[in-house]
């Protein structure tokens, strides 16, 4: 094998952790020199537990040292941005977490300092590269369902996030339903031309009082006539809830959950089956070794990533202009949004 | 037995014969005493095939006819209103097919018809009375799935009709939502406060030069606070697609298609089940049937019709609104209807 | 219409009843003219009942009516045979319950009575006519699933016949396991060569009392080379379980139950959906008007009945190979019981 | 960490290559300090390809070796029991692949040797590991379905071995239907009394002219009352086919195969989904995982393994009664074998 890639990884939280198991139990070709955090303490534990050489005080240690390549940005969404344009202009390639950030602006200025510094940058839509969606994707552009008409898109997570969260995450647009926006992207192959929001507080008074909505039913028209539906709930009882349904003019394909099980049993009280995998680590944890393995193989092999910025911009418009259309009580265009 | 309930049905179209074949198999207290349609040779011929004694040469001789205690006006939509009105002068019960008419004035002067002579009259909302629906329905209203939340109901039919129908039907709205329109009402138990419509013409071009549209997403939020969608489209490759998801605080409860039978099988090029059954006449024969009954039972017990004339009112209000919600670009309040 | 065919009905118990019905609801080619039963009281409130106007006071009777053409054999099973014998002796068509009778003479002498009265002989294997079997019937001859290797069938009641039934029915192989040798001899298109039987008494310790077993897997070697499996329950604590499995060199097939609707629910506790129509009657209501409609067919096409005496014979055969297995503990070959 | 665990392989074909994977993907705890394999070159390869630091000419060199604890014995069959009992007389721990051996007493050298050395034995039936095959032991030690009355076993092959494998492999008692004998033993907890087979050459002539049979219907009686049967074919033209139903007095439980994705698309011709996961390593990867993982907690807390030569030996007896039955056309009791 020749000279291995080497990584460092901004941000050991839950999805930090994912990226290094996947890169150290699927890809051999990937060294991760160096982790840091804010919360240092976490990231020493966790390279020590994992036997990562080097623990920065700090991604500018880290974006500063030569042998670096490539580094995730794993941290909290404000900080995306700053550390992604840094890591870029001293010339490493970047693998962002999505939301790149909550304003267009400084997404746009990242697509600019990659571009500028010619390093790679992928986003972090870890669902395009996942079993049942990629079937999706793949019964569309086959023409196997003909030209598509209507996409539906389910997506329901099991409980609330905290309210702090709720706070700063930009809201249930921008931290939850932007994979599903990517995904209407992903799917359609097109851009939004058009969005409209019908949404509450069902969940928790908090929410509300935090500015945000809790239960979403978002209409998007497509530059290519598809239209798309989204419904989006911050608590489904029965656990993570992410399915699809794609309507053309041949025919239409459906993905249903994954389960722990495939056991049905049938007593005298009813016929019994498992609920789905509870929440996005136990459901997606595939998809994440695969975007890894494709940033890793774009790295390697001099290609386009997968995901590229303008990928991470178009998401935070439809968020904004999903607000607008809650605000306003009416489709807004995504035209207003530039 | 008691002296049998004497009926009279206006119309031997397909509803015709159905309710025709309904009465005869199922309800033996019911004696059909008499047909006729504006194509007589139809009602003769139904008439001989069936064994029905009178034919009588339009609704005008049959509601002349003191036996006669109740109609079933299963004419043509234009002819709803005026024959129901006619027939609750004349003392008769009325079953009216939907849509009753496509103005609000109309179908208010058949309400008021009824009230003033006293008479029982029920709207031909078959589909309340469907197995898997009064499951959905039951499921609610038993506090399963807690408080309904979204609403998703699809209704997909295997092929458009005729343009010549779709010229005079009142559009899609009037002759294929009205169903979804009603099942969105008797599943929330609540009234639409707003709708807004996203549609277009993707099937055949001839639907949208004679003004109307073929394929539509569309939101209504009711007044309880659940949003819903429904989803059309004329033509669904695989044939008639009815299913419904509705989700609430404590869960979620979904049906799907009917099919043939439940055989799946497994060869070395795939796996393979039956597609649903064809269209409304094999999927809702039982029913027609229980709707039927059940208007019977209402005339022999004196109680409330199950579907009532304010029912048949409701959905051309929001089919009108959906008219205008397209016509203008945004969401329309019921109350700008009335 | 011509000339209808008219019918006697002999035994007016469940089944006797379901036959009234189909041919009411269903066939207006035919007039149930007369009925009769041991229990006269009963036959004369279902003739009130139904509007039958003929009550005869035993089927000797009714078989002397010149203007009957058939009689339906719905009385006992240990009255079977001679009725349909002295039926057929008196130029009736006979459609006969199954089984036939215990013994194999008896129903060689009513296959020999029919014939030489050249009346038709129709036994009451009404799975034949299903929905489900069908489909698997049709899979095997299209050629689908190719040269077919294996077949499961699985048989099993909600819950054991009262003991009393179970002493005079001829046990599990004679009454509830017959209409499974039959569908393996319909789906296998063959006849059985050797049968080999594990079972036990495990429901009930009464039913082993009264010298019958109410669990068994049995397995059938076809002459073709088919090997068979059935599995017997006498009480499946979640109601009738009505399934087959057919695998061959080219695929497979299975079919499932029928359920009451296609509802799915989720909740915090799990997913649940429907236990399968409660039994035979909810389960196979059609099959029985199909089997009748066609019986009806052969008589007035003047073509074979679908279900012969011989079929009839076949499977008693079996039922006494399966417990020569189980009274010597070793695989019985067909050839053994002639 | 404290010291890790240091364990050989011998064998780097299909199967040594997964536990490679699970270990140093998985199992952090452990050290592959060395491999071996009759075919030389192939161990250096994958040496080189995993990191892995020796190589040894033979597995007596490893077993020689003081700092291995542990050995995984992954060579073909034949070999299995000397290797064992030569690592098992050394000290070391051993994990042997199925079948141990073809003769009951060169198992019972096998688990008497590692009796006697005080090291750990655990035999590879991985598929008690899966997540399918414990739901159903869960549901049943649980008492959902209550006591077990019926199992059926479905284990078909996508396609036949070669036939050079089939004349050394034992036949496909020992090396197919074995994981399912132990299935059997496994959701009983019972031991075998009686089998019976009923099989034939219906896939490969060539499979006949062996000596050998490829398709199988088994049926076992075990102690406590259950009866099993087991069907299978080397030849499955849609795939690998396995699946368990429990029944018991309470209610039943059924497990399907896994699938690639959840997606179902529907088209004018028909309803179509994805073929099951090719063949065992698509199948079962993560239970080859947790197989080793409580292997190896097994060697770290000093418990007993999870799989043991008690359960190695019983499979071996119930194919040789399975042949015996096929021999002399007769069920055949576990008492005759030993």
């Amino acid at each position: 094998m020749e000279k291995k890639l080497k990584v460092g990884i901004i941000g050991t939280g839950r999805i930090g952790k994912v990226h290094t198991m996947s890169i150290m139990n699927q890809l051999p070709q990937v060294e991760i020199k160096a982790v840091t955090d804010i919360f240092l303490d976490q990231a020493k534990e966790w390279a020590a537990q994992t036997g990562i050489e080097t623990v920065y005080n700090d991604y500018k240690e880290m974006i500063a040292d030569p042998e670096i390549d490539a580094v995730l940005v794993c941290s909290s969404t404000d900080t995306h941005a700053d550390i992604a344009i840094a890591a870029a202009n001293a010339g490493k390639h970047v693998f962002c977490e999505k939301p790149v950030d909550l304003s267009i602006e400084k997404v746009e200025a990242v697509i600019e300092a990659a571009k500028k510094a010619g390093v790679k940058l992928q986003i972090g839509f870890n669902r395009r590269f996942d079993h049942n969606f990629r079937k999706v994707k793949e019964l569309i552009e086959n023409g196997t369902i003909g030209d598509l008409q209507i996409l539906k898109i389910t997506s329901r997570d099991p409980s609330p996030p905290p309210i702090e969260y709720v706070k700063v995450s930009g809201g249930i647009f921008m931290d939850m339903t932007i994979h599903d926006f990517d995904m209407g992207r992903f799917l359609t192959g097109s851009e939004a031309e058009e969005i409209y929001v019908a949404a509450a507080c069902m969940v928790d008074p908090a929410i509300g009082e935090a500015g945000d909505v809790d239960t979403a039913l978002i209409t998007i028209r497509f530059k290519n006539g598809a239209i798309c539906v989204i419904d989006n709930s911050r608590k489904a009882a029965y656990g993570y809830d992410q399915r699809v349904e794609a309507f053309g003019s041949k025919g239409k394909v459906e993905i249903t959950n994954d389960y722990p099980s495939t056991a049905v049993w049938s007593t005298e009280t009813g016929v019994y089956s498992e609920k789905p995998l509870y929440f996005f680590l136990e459901r997606y944890m595939d998809s994440f070794a695969e975007e890894m393995k494709q940033f890793v193989n774009a790295l390697i092999d001099n290609t386009d990533t997968p995901v590229t910025g303008f990928d991470g911009l178009q998401p935070i418009k439809l968020g904004l202009a999903a607000r607008k259309s809650i605000a306003e009580g009416r489709p807004v265009k995504l035209s207003e949004i530039d």
